[in-house]
């Protein structure tokens, strides 16, 4: 049985802590090779899945007018997003960078396909597909992180608008649209802990013992 | 700037092949060291959240009665679930071991705590809050098997009841419900591949270029 060493799991938390999200002012005209590519798929497909259903599908987008239309989206989107800030908290949000659609070299969007037959372990909670999809997701980034290669998820989109755009089937969610690319740095800190736009919780006071 | 070798990001592959979903009858009776679950935990909260919001809760659950009202549970919930199989199937399944509450020294349950001021990037997605919580569970999940520790996500459960059960706030939601332990043995491949419950999809029909 495979046993991992303390400075194994002291390395993965160099790469937790060190990944970020990352915007479009971050990302370099860089290609990601299709062999570095391929190996952040593989730790998406190799993720946890609710009974082995592995519901994930991934599209890449690399075409400038494709990735238009889904910026199209992201612009409507981020103008009614602004308006629920009150008025100072507005005035910060515009001055954010919220997504690299264009910069990013690949785009990847990543679809929950609903499985035909009945799912072990997915009768209770039925959005546990979903989450098995956002496992997949985390993996990626964190691969991404390891090679060196910034990530951002844009959820500032109308899902329902990129399905069009990219001929999905009916039945396929999206549950997240990610940015891709080699950048010039990674922040220290996460950019909305460095602006002051949200603080950092307490570690302590997330932890209950026994109940609340 | 921090920069991962190939080494590295290699080590992370293998920390992401080897992870398992562990259930009852791989657990030992051995307690985890508090500084070995705050490492788990640092994992989860240093994991990547929508605006930076942070939005989860972890509950730790050791004592058996509260273990066994988790239990009950699923008992519950374990037996609808196999009436949504084929007679075939449902043999199949009487003879799986799906949980392993009793068994695991630690449960974990880990809640979606929703923002009271609007979070930036989740007026379009709302579910994006609780996506960021099953990031955080899947960073605890891979420092766990960095750590050597098994952890299997239990989905056969009513979310309500647990709720009950850790006497949990009205607008918390359970997002996963976790069992954590040392083990006797990681399985080289996922049980459910093992015993050809579903088969593993072909990478190639995952990924598809610019659109569907």
């Amino acid at each position: 049985m495979k046993s991992f060493s303390s400075a194994d799991s002291d390395l993965l938390e160099e790469i937790i802590l060190h990944r970020r999200d990352v915007r479009g002012n971050r990302f370099l005209d860089k290609a990601i090779p299709q062999k570095v590519l391929d190996k952040i798929l593989y730790a998406g497909v190799n993720a946890p899945s609710v009974g082995f259903s592995q519901p994930w599908e991934f599209v890449l987008i690399r075409d400038t007018d494709r990735k238009q239309a889904i910026k199209a989206s992201f612009t409507v989107e981020n103008r009614k997003e602004a308006a629920v800030f009150n008025l100072q908290r507005q005035e910060s949000y515009k001055k954010l960078k919220l997504e690299g659609i264009h910069e990013a070299p690949v785009n990847i969007a990543v679809f929950y396909k609903p499985c035909e037959h009945p799912v072990l372990g997915q009768s209770s909670m039925k959005e546990v597909g979903r989450y098995s999809v956002v496992c997949a997701v985390q993996n990626m980034w964190l691969m991404a992180r390891a090679l060196n290669i910034g990530l951002g998820w844009v959820s500032i989109l109308d899902p329902q608008k990129v399905k069009q755009i990219l001929n999905a089937p009916q039945e396929n969610q999206l549950v997240a649209y990610l940015c891709l690319g080699y950048v010039d740095y990674f922040y220290q800190n996460p950019e909305l802990e460095q602006l002051n736009w949200e603080q950092r919780k307490d570690f302590r006071d997330l932890v209950k013992e026994e109940c609340y």
